[in-house]
């Protein structure tokens, strides 16, 4: 046993450090690996399956509201770039340039796309013309660079990979409700698959994306009490239409411009799912989305009949549509539990000469710990239950401690007991002003996270400055 | 009528330009368009949706071997990729380079990928100890950047999209296996899936892939007798093993180097798929890969119950697994026809009153024009067996014309007359050396394609200098 207690050894435990304990997970569980490049870091076989499990559950939601793949080149010229003003201001600080192609020194220098809004923009310019090429639903599955300062695995890396829609519509009200379509599907996703309860809400003027007219967001509490953007969805109006020429003749012969939204989902969520289900133990996958859902371990595996046994019960999981694999390697079975705790596979079957005498198995959740004992032939049916109330309780688990971690300020001073002696959200009210959001993130420390859809009118006055409120806004720390 | 003739009067015909009829298929099946970054496209939705059914395909195949996906960072520094001398010597000068990073000059520039062995072979280097941890089966679906001079939609671009599998081994043998299991199953997909009819072979040393100890390619040939190499598998031994330290220590407890593959098909394959099986009237792609595989076109849908019965149809066609779609615009029949030609589409149904009222409709194949009146309830069954029948004899049409472009040239002269009078595919017989090799390209323009693992003895000489021969080459003109 001595090895298994160095298994979980290696990580350190998420209340005496939560960012060496983050690292530890994403090394231990095989999740990535770091390079030479600072910021680019390495997707492993067992963090990358997580994210082509996203990937398919958001590429099918997204296609059932009619969208389109497609794929943009991944450089863009300077001069393309800097057509919206507001857009190039907020990337142009943290492109990845490249200036030699070949041999040669190239005459306007590329950047590697730190997100596509000018290539899409383009593209429409020559492709939209009439009502009829209307909407546009595109989308991309790529690899986009910013060039940050501080890196941190998935949270904030240099190069990351993510999925960007730029759709194109005819009205503004069209654009809006693709725009809110979209912010919902991520928040079903985040609450259904992830099992990380979300708010949903829209930016400040201050944070909103650069170049937008509104951006909407779902933000979640990570188990430090901080907040993570796990997902934004983006109105234009026309203004990338105008700065880039997007017109069509509509049905009434006059020529007008579009209206824009873009949307993107990054392999942060990884992060997010480490932060809000992970335990000293290691990681936890929700088991919609674990690449492996179940892991059977064979106990005493020399001993006859034992891993025909397992190989069965492997068969029959498979043959039930569980995504099931056997460890039958010649480590020793308390190992092999730790190896399967610190990956995060939901649940793990043991089954050794014992249980075989029995009839039995038993099962373990990942999330609790909780152990079944369940007859062999019913495995397949009970693994299912266990799953999906594992996947459920994790999700209830998450949004009860998200909000026992959410506070009400209704005045400086309860601010600052937020700001001093608790982790989470800050719910305060806010009379819409720059200044007033500036101050809060000087003086407190929060930076606010968004004016959530869903409304309370906490008092009636600024949380900063007294005078009459327009909005509460959900306030914190964020990653 | 004159706007169907219109639609295809823009395309070129292919015997008479087939390099312009290439491009205008591209751009008027709505595959690709232009951007302002030389050899950098974009690929619409009409063609990215052929690219994700291939990588699906693909990707299954590949999984069932074993095989696991990964991310590797899209950037490489200058000194990783120079640690293996005949890989940077290969790809060095058509390396695009990031030389600034947000607003500073970079200590070392990095390249945009334009292969990941290197990358690879560093993050191996880390994470290969034990005959435990071997074999890796590595892949990744991304993209390369590669500074072509001269480039063309999907044949030959800056950016291209492909997957990359890197795969390491505790002995040569198995990672000579595994080279060749990768290559069978290209040929497979090609043949099976894309109605490609490939030879299997082995490049010679002058084509060999840089730093590979040998390269094994599947080659096919367009409709304008020019090869195209559709899908290469390389086997390293143990040479980057040695440059970048790739050690484990073994079963016998001795440390030894490991032995590596790598093997790529790109979204070349498209340009094949066109270049193969297009007509005059435009793409046409072989049912298994086709995004959409039957077009429902009512005929006088404003009459009461066409629309109603078309969709009917749709829903039956749907509910039988085919990927179906209907076009219900308000475009006239023939422009509707002319556009599924256009676009590949491999069957369309024509659908309107007369046929209602016989319960019938009528199903048109794409490659071969062929028309089938069908009772509208066996719809499904009957499209089934339609498409089931175009894909077989797509890949038979292809053959038969490959193989009646199969020349064999037994001394120069007849090699003359091939090169001037023939366009294919050319066997001769090879003494080995490059002197030969490389006189055959400058005098006859062929270069060589593979020696094929099907030899034939067509004589004893080389086909150049008269002395001993050792294998029979395939030779051609290629992209």
């Amino acid at each position: 046993m001595a090895k298994d207690k160095k298994l979980v050894e290696q990580i350190t435990s998420r209340d005496v450090d939560f960012a060496q304990w983050y690292t530890d997970v994403c090394l231990k569980a095989d999740l990535i690996d770091y390079t030479s490049v600072k910021g680019c870091m390495v997707i492993k076989p067992a963090g990358y399956a997580i994210w082509e499990n996203c990937k398919n559950d958001l590429d099918q939601r997204f296609k059932a509201t009619g969208v389109e793949n497609c794929y943009m080149p991944e450089l863009i010229p300077e001069s393309l770039l800097a057509k919206e003003g507001e857009l190039v201001n907020g990337f142009a600080p943290e492109c990845a340039w490249v200036t030699v192609g070949g041999n040669e020194q190239l005459q306007e220098r590329l950047a590697l796309r730190p997100t596509s809004e000018t290539l899409f923009s383009d593209f429409y310019h020559n492709d939209v013309h009439s009502y009829r090429d209307l909407p546009r639903l595109y989308n991309q599955w790529c690899s986009v660079m910013r060039w940050e300062k501080t890196t941190r695995p998935f949270l904030r890396s240099r190069e990351f990979l993510w999925q960007e829609g730029h759709t194109v519509h005819a009205t503004a009200q069209e654009a809006v409700e693709r725009t809110e379509m979209m912010l919902n599907i991520y928040a079903d996703f985040l609450e259904k698959d992830m099992a990380i309860p979300v708010i949903k809400g829209r930016k400040t003027e201050k944070e909103k994306f650069a170049g937008a007219e509104a951006t909407y967001t779902v933000e979640a509490l990570m188990y430090d009490g901080q907040a993570l953007q796990s997902g934004t969805s983006h109105y234009f109006g026309d203004k990338f239409a105008k700065a880039y020429d997007i017109e069509f003749t509509d049905k009434d012969n006059i020529v007008k411009y579009c209206h824009q939204t873009s949307w993107g989902m990054t392999t942060r969520i990884i992060g997010a799912m480490i932060m809000v289900h992970g335990d000293d133990s290691g990681l936890v996958i929700p088991p919609r989305i674990a690449p492996t859902q179940v892991m059977v371990i064979p106990i005493q595996q020399r001993r006859e009949g034992v891993l025909e046994k397992a190989q069965e019960i492997l068969s029959a999981l498979k043959a039930a549509g569980l995504r099931a694999k056997i460890d039958d390697t010649d480590k020793g079975p308390g190992y092999k539990f730790a190896e399967q705790e610190m990956r995060g596979i939901p649940a793990r079957i043991e089954i050794g000469p014992k249980d075989i005498a029995n009839g039995t198995a038993v099962v373990v959740r990942r999330d609790n710990r909780e152990k079944s004992e369940v007859l062999i032939d019913q495995l397949p049916e009970k693994v299912k239950e266990i799953l999906a109330a594992e996947q459920t309780e994790m999700f209830e688990r998450a949004k009860k401690r998200r909000d026992e971690h959410t506070y009400a300020a209704h005045n400086p001073e309860e601010m600052k007991e937020c700001s001093e002696n608790r982790h989470g959200f800050v719910k305060a009210m806010w009379c819409g002003s720059r200044e007033c959001e500036e101050k809060i993130k000087e003086v407190y420390g929060f930076s606010s996270r968004c004016i959530p859809f869903e409304q309370e009118q906490l008092s009636d006055v600024c949380v900063c400055c007294g005078k009459p409120a327009k909005k509460m806004v959900y306030w914190g720390r964020a990653y």
